[in-house]
């Protein structure tokens, strides 16, 4: 049986939903951030990057989010989460998750993890990457809705990985200082999401 | 017929050297950086992300090097330059590949690209973000090295689109002040893709 080391309200939520939506059997394994769990040696051992998701298979461990959705989506066909029977519009799907992973979810991480490209001792530098994230986050969010999104789903009338994935990091706009009267599409896909039932249960599981 | 968007010395010299692997017949076109001839109106209308790759299909285009790399992957199938039909095993492609495009290409870009995240007027913490470039790259490839590559190619005895990639990234490490004799497997591999004829032809157009 499938595992997945997840921690709330980070980027692992998308990788549950897609779980959920798989209909995969699966036991999440929560790490506590607070308490720095994911730097622990025993997790290390796990994933020597110290970060979630972590996919526990029967052939190995994965990670990145790009690449656990993938794999769900390959090995339950039945629930069409990517096109692998179309490399142009799988590669679509694929480029839009690289977008989230190399782009937006970077600008997210100079809110709180600016020790990752500064020295901890920068607090000036640390505190000017933070201020900047609600305009990166904006700028991020234009290209989306405006180029990106093709509604109702991210890839049109077809639900695909892309949607939880977006979801996740759609989630943080708010608290990164991000107006979101801006981007009527992405909040109306925000609100879709929450109506079903696997992003409830993840919802669930995560607030619990 | 493909046509490639690139500019010499940046991520798409990866997926030069993937069509290149492929056979694949393509027109490259090449984007002058230091004239900013990817901020242009015209290259905009192609990429509105202003950046290279931008590979032209008979069916739109494809932007993010994961997304272009696994196209001409599964639309070169004869070329095995991912693993399709292994769910797992090109989800370890897909996993190394996204750490390099969120990771490792995301730590370089913190040397000369710093006004992605802080303002341009804040010269001391852009100068602190390229001050811990050698440092971010560094430990980045000590976990390739150490953990991720197999040998003699990144995958195994199998060249993958793993290779161009990480070829393309290893490339920067002197420029980025980073000590390569710690990494001995990786500027190995280094040498060996230099050997290419794919590669050369590469080096080539990009020199020329």
């Amino acid at each position: 049986m499938l595992k997945l080391y997840y921690a709330p309200q980070t980027i692992a939520v998308a990788t549950l939903i897609a779980l959920e939506e798989a209909g995969a059997e699966y036991e999440p394994v929560r790490l506590d951030f607070r308490n720095a769990q994911q730097r622990t040696p025993e997790y290390l051992a796990v994933n020597p990057k110290g970060r979630v998701p972590a996919l526990v298979t029967d052939r190995g461990i994965l990670t990145e989010t790009p690449a656990t959705l993938a794999y769900i989506a390959q090995t339950y066909p039945e629930s069409k989460l990517a096109p692998f029977d179309d490399p142009f519009a799988l590669a679509q799907v694929q480029s839009f998750c690289a977008y989230l992973c190399s782009t937006v979810h970077v600008a997210h991480a100079h809110k709180m993890r600016g020790t990752r490209w500064v020295k901890e001792s920068d607090k000036a530098a640390l505190k000017a990457m933070t201020a900047n994230v609600s305009k990166t986050m904006t700028e991020c969010f234009f290209l989306i809705e405006n180029e990106m999104f093709q509604g109702p789903w991210v890839m049109g009338s077809q639900f695909t990985i892309c949607d939880p994935y977006l979801f996740a990091i759609s989630s943080w706009l708010e608290s990164d200082g991000v107006d979101v009267a801006q981007f009527p599409l992405v909040i109306e896909h925000r609100s879709r999401m929450h109506e079903r039932d696997t992003v409830k249960r993840v919802m669930a599981m995560q607030n619990a």
